[in-house]
C-alpha cells in the first residue's frame, strides 16, 4: 500500500478543517485535506449559508406583510421553486471551487473518507497517509433517533433540498433548527408541527423571549407540542389529509400521547460529533463516554488527551458552542500550535449568536440560570420592545429585551434580544462584555440615529 | 409687567431643551421651558422620526422588489396618504403630551416665543422670565435662500406633511436632507431631480461612497445636477407637464444653465441656528459672524463667552455635528455645568451618523482628507460588498466600505460603509474606536453569524 508522508492531515474540510490546512500550507508545511462529502462542509453547504438566504426571504415577504396599513401596499409570499433555485446559486458547484481553491494553495485533497490506521496515520481509499500531525474537524451530523421506523425520517439537509414544500410537516426537536426551518416552511405555506421531547424550547436562549417567540410563531401557524417525546414513525399512505401537495404517501409520527400526520417529517433532534466511521480506537483517540456520540477529549490547547498527534477544533469539541465563528476561532488555535510548537489554549470567548426567525432572538454571555448560579449580585433590566419607533414603524410587534448587569461593576452579565436587529445589538453588547465597558458608558456613547445600536438607550430609560 | 423668577430658563423645547429642562427640574430647580412651535422639537416632530417612517416604509417596498427572481413574489409600493396617516400616528398630539409631561414635572411651560430683555431676562408674551442661567436650545431652522421667487419654495417640514406626492419635485441642495428625501419622492412615484450648487453631494460621507450612492439613486430615476447654483423661481403655471398630480399650477426652478419645471421646490440647500428673533445683542449673546446666522459663541463648557448666564446646546452651537445624539450629549454637559458649577467639558466624542437613504450610508470617524491633513500614515481597506453573501441574498447590488487604518496602531482612523446594516456597523467602530480596538482585534473576535457585525471580517480578507 502507498504510504504518503505529511507535516500535516486534515480531515474534514469544513470552516475548521479548511482554515487549518490553507493556514499550514501558507506556511510552508505539506497538507493532506480529506473531505467525502462536500468541501466546504455543513456551514455553506448545507447549513448557516443556504438557511439564511431562506430566512432572509422569509424575512422579506413577512416585512412587507407587516407593513399592511402603514404606507406599503402590496403582496409577497414564497414562490418555493424559485427560492431553491436561487438558494443553489450560493451552494452549486462550490466544494469544487474550494477544492480547486485549496488545491492551488498545493493541499493534497482527498474525496474518500479516511480513518485512523494507526496513532499516527490515516487510511484513505488504498493509500496510508502519515503526519506528524492529524486534525479531527469531521463537524457533526444529524443525532438518529432510536425509534421504529426512524428510516422514514429526513434531516435538515433534506429540507434545504425540497423541490416542493409538502403540505404537512413536522419536526421533531426544539433547537435552533427545528424553530428556523419550521419558520421557513411556515412563511412557505406549510402546516407545520414542532414536537418537543422536553417542556422546553430553544435552552440556549433566554426563557421569557423564547415564550415571547414562540407565541409569535403560534400566530403564524406553528404548533408546538411539548413533553412530547417521538416514540415511533409510521408509513401511512391513507391519511386522509393533505394529499394536495403531499410528497406521495402520508406518514404518522406517534409522540407522547398524539398522532402527527404529516408529508415530511425532519428530525431536528440534535446534533453529535460525525466521529462514527474514523475508527478512533485504532489511533487511540479517547471520545467523551467512550461511545463515539461524546466528543474528542482535548486538552485546553485543543490536542488529544490521549494521543498528542491529535488536534481537532469544531463541532468535534464539545467545548464552546457549536457554531461557525467558534469553530473558526479554534482552528486558528490548533494553526498556532501546530506552527509554533503548542502553547496556545483556547480563550473563553464572548460568543453573540442568534436565531434567524423573524424577529430572530440573540443572545450573548449567560443566561438567567447561569448568572444565579455564577453567584453574582446582578439587576435584571428587561421589557418589551415593540412600543419603541424602531418597531412600530415597520410593524414588528414581537420584540424584547432581558440584559442581566452586574451589581457594582455595572458590566453585563448576560444580554438577550429578541427583534428585529437583535443579531446586530448582541454584537456591540459582546464587544462591551470583552472591553469591559459599562452600560453606563454604553448609554452616554453616541450612536447612529435612528439605529439598533441607539435603541440600548432605551432599555435603561 | 410680571416678573417671575426661575433658577433656569430654556428657550427651545427640543432634544437638548427637554433634556436640561427635566434633569434640572429633577435636581430640585425651578425650570422655565418656552416652545413656540411645538413641544419636542425638529426631531420627533418634522424631522428624525417622521423622516424615518417613510424611509423605512421605502426600505421595505424596495428590499420586496428586490426580492424579485429570489425566491419572494409579490408587488410593492407606497400608498403616500396611508403612509402619512401612519406617520401621523406618530407625531400627532405629541406635543401636547410632551408638554404635559414637563408640566407634571413641575416645569413651568410657555408656548411663547422668547426674547432677550436683558442678560438674565426673558421676555414672553407680556411677562418678563429672570434666571440664573439661560439655555439657549432652539435648534435650527432652513436657510433662506436669497433669489427672486425663493417664497415659492418650500421646507422638509412642508415635505413630511404632504397629502399627495406630487408628480415633479425638486430639491435644491446636496445634504443629509436633499437626499433623503429626493429618495423617498422616487420610491414614492415622483420624478425627482436634486440641485446642488456645488461639485460635491453629500460632503460628510466619503466621496467614493457617494458617488457609488449617487448612481444607485439615478438608477431610481433621481437626476442630480452638480455646479448648478439656483437663482430664480418663477410660477409658471403655462408649464406643459405634470398637470395630472399636480398641486395647481407648475414652478420653474433657474439653476446654473438650466431650467426645471416642478410641482413642488424644496429648499434643502442648509439648517442655520434659529436665533433670529431672540434680540441677542440685548443678552449680551455673541454669535460667529456677528450676524445671527452663525452659531452661539461658547466655551468648552458651553457656555456663552460673552454672558456668563447663558449656556446653549444642540445646533445653535457650531461643535460638533448638528446632530440629535450630539444634541443629548451637549445637554448633559450644560446640566452638569448647571448642577455642580461648571468643570464639564464637552468631550470630543466618537460621533457614528448615517444617511438613510436605500441602502443607506454611514460613516464614523475621519473622511479621507481629513486623515490626510492629519498628518497620520494609514492605509485604505476598501472594496465592493455587492458580492458578500448578506447583500446577495436581499439582492442588494449597492454596497461598500471604505476604512482608514492608521499604520502601526492598527487603529480605525475613520470607517465608511454603505449598504443594508452600514448604521450598525458604525456603531460597532465607534465602540471599537472609542476603546481603542484594534482592528486585529475586531477581525480575532466573535460575532453573530451571519451579521452584518461578522462581515466586518470580509473587509479584511
Amino acid at each position: 500500500m502507498t504510504v504518503t508522508q505529511y507535516d500535516v492531515v486534515v480531515l474534514g474540510a469544513g470552516v475548521a478543517g479548511g482554515h487549518i490546512a490553507s493556514r499550514c500550507s501558507e506556511a510552508g508545511l505539506s497538507v493532506a485535506l480529506l473531505e467525502h462529502d462536500g468541501f466546504g462542509g455543513t456551514c455553506p453547504l448545507r447549513g448557516c449559508e443556504p438557511k439564511k438566504v431562506l430566512a432572509d426571504a422569509a424575512h422579506t415577504a413577512e416585512r412587507l406583510l407587516n407593513g399592511a396599513g402603514r404606507g406599503v401596499t402590496g403582496s409577497a409570499r414564497l414562490d418555493w421553486r424559485e427560492l431553491m433555485a436561487f438558494k443553489r446559486t450560493f451552494t452549486e458547484g462550490l466544494p469544487d471551487r474550494i477544492r480547486r481553491y485549496y488545491e492551488k494553495k498545493g493541499i493534497a485533497t482527498y474525496t474518500e473518507a479516511g480513518k485512523f490506521a494507526g496513532p499516527d496515520t490515516i487510511a484513505c481509499g488504498g493509500r496510508l497517509l502519515k503526519a506528524r500531525h492529524i486534525c479531527i474537524t469531521t463537524g457533526a451530523a444529524t443525532r438518529r433517533l432510536d425509534i421504529p421506523g426512524a428510516d422514514l425520517l429526513v434531516t435538515s439537509r433534506r429540507f434545504l433540498e425540497l423541490d416542493v414544500m409538502p403540505e404537512r410537516v413536522v419536526f421533531i426537536g426544539g433547537g435552533f433548527i427545528a424553530c428556523e426551518l419550521a419558520h421557513i416552511a411556515a412563511v412557505a405555506g406549510a402546516d407545520v408541527s414542532v414536537v418537543v421531547r422536553s417542556d422546553r424550547l430553544l435552552r440556549q436562549f433566554d426563557a421569557e423571549l423564547v415564550d415571547r417567540l414562540r407565541e409569535h410563531l403560534t400566530g403564524l401557524g406553528i404548533t408546538f407540542h411539548m413533553n412530547c417525546p417521538p416514540h415511533r414513525v409510521l408509513a401511512d399512505s391513507g391519511s386522509g389529509k393533505g394529499t394536495g401537495k403531499s410528497m406521495g404517501g402520508g406518514m404518522e409520527l406517534h409522540a407522547g400521547d398524539g398522532r402527527f400526520a404529516a408529508d415530511l417529517i425532519i428530525n431536528a433532534s440534535g446534533r453529535v460529533p460525525a466521529l462514527e466511521h474514523l475508527d478512533l480506537a485504532v489511533g487511540g483517540v479517547r471520545t467523551e463516554q467512550g461511545r463515539g456520540s461524546g466528543g474528542i477529549i482535548v486538552d485546553s490547547q485543543l490536542r488529544s488527551v490521549s494521543n498528542p498527534v491529535v488536534y481537532a477544533a469544531g463541532d468535534v469539541v464539545r467545548r464552546g458552542m457549536p457554531l461557525t465563528p467558534v469553530a473558526s476561532v479554534q482552528a486558528e488555535v490548533v494553526v498556532r500550535n501546530i506552527l509554533e510548537g503548542g502553547g496556545h489554549a483556547v480563550e473563553d470567548n464572548v460568543t453573540p449568536y442568534a436565531l434567524f426567525t423573524y424577529p430572530p432572538l440573540a443572545a450573548v454571555g449567560m443566561l438567567e440560570e447561569e448568572a444565579r448560579n455564577s453567584g453574582r449580585s446582578f439587576d435584571i433590566v428587561s421589557g418589551d420592545a415593540a412600543s419603541w419607533s424602531e418597531y412600530r414603524r415597520i410593524g414588528q410587534t414581537c420584540a424584547g429585551f432581558r440584559l442581566f448587569v452586574e451589581k457594582g461593576s455595572r458590566l453585563l452579565l448576560g444580554a438577550h434580544v429578541l427583534g428585529d436587529g437583535a443579531e446586530e445589538m448582541v454584537n456591540l453588547f459582546a464587544l462591551a462584555m470583552r472591553k469591559r465597558v459599562t452600560v453606563d458608558e454604553l448609554q452616554s456613547m453616541l450612536w447612529a440615529y435612528p439605529s439598533f445600536g441607539y435603541a440600548l438607550k432605551y432599555m435603561f430609560r
